[in-house]
């Protein structure tokens, strides 16, 4: 069992355990959207396993905590096909080829919420099931913010719903909140900013 | 625009639309573990679209933050097929068909960090990405651990990290611990227990 050494802030030594080798890769199943991929590994004990991971098609994602002058970050509420009901959270979208990641979370920002940021830096990449999905989502801090709106591809009109980064808890209590994504990115868009206030 | 009035803490309305219509459903992709399912749905404002998204094989799963006496979530280290790397994160793992959650919690704990808990409870559950995911994952916080083992099906050995709650910043800086659902339960558990402390 490893320690960190908390005094000194040392860095956990990582795993002295070799990569495991890539045995075979192949496409098992394949829709307009999704690739399944069985990937068979031999560990370095020797141990062969076969597991399924999804692919990602695209470019990556951008989810975007955009804070107003008064501290909300401004959430939406659509529809989501996974879950089958509508949901409160972050928007978000995919990065287009070779477009940079800042300018996805700013476009991304006109379509969904009708604003852009004059100050955008990004936070921080998160992984969603590192188990078993590829994908990566990056969260880019929008700030100084300015009524701007770009035609989005959306069904029906999205829902803005600006809220309080001070009131957390107060979101927690909505029941259509529920994405570990957005609730990760809005923890840390609130510490990263009550880090700078307190410098 | 909707506001939340701050003052009276009031929720924010639901939106006014209708759920939309799901015209129909059909299974398009499936491999071993995964199913990928076409919805056709035809919006209140009679927008028809298809999207695709992932159905859920399992019973759901469970995600433990468990916190020893001096305060620790228990961390593992495991290889991940999805990124592709080695990932930090809290033990998880799938329930069981008709096992309750805080059973397959103290058995994913016993399994892969080799405790169990007298003390177990149900915090949140969490969606991962509602557009195209049903899954969900309900976070466990476990505590009043005590060393018990129970057979695990992982190629390796799984290295176990314990992790102050009070440092989820360090945590932060450790360029293999990546997982949004991880950090989401992190921050919900270490909120959760300042609060009870606070009472």
């Amino acid at each position: 069992m490893y320690n960190r050494n908390l005094v000194t802030g040392l860095r956990v030594p990582r795993p002295m355990s070799k990569y495991p080798e890539i045995l075979h890769r192949r496409t098992v199943a394949r829709s307009r959207l999704f690739r399944v991929e069985a990937v068979g590994l031999r560990f370095s004990n020797g141990a062969e396993v076969e597991y399924e991971r999804l692919g990602g098609t695209s470019h990556g994602a951008v989810l975007i905590v955009a804070v107003d002058g008064q501290g909300r970050a401004q959430l939406i509420r659509e529809y989501a096909a996974g879950t089958g009901r509508y949901e409160l959270g972050l928007p978000k979208g995919r990065v287009e080829k070779d477009e940079p990641l800042l300018d996805a979370a700013n476009r991304e920002l006109q379509e969904e919420v009708g604003v852009a940021a004059r100050r955008l830096e990004w936070l921080r990449s998160l992984s969603l099931a590192p188990g078993y999905l590829a994908h990566r989502t990056e969260v880019i801090l929008a700030q100084d913010l300015y009524p701007s709106r770009l035609p989005g591809d959306e069904p029906e009109p999205i829902q803005v719903v600006p809220w309080a980064l001070d009131d957390l808890e107060g979101l927690l209590a909505q029941e259509d909140f529920s994405e570990a994504r957005s609730l990760a990115a809005l923890y840390l868009a609130r510490d990263h900013l009550r880090a700078r206030e307190a410098r």
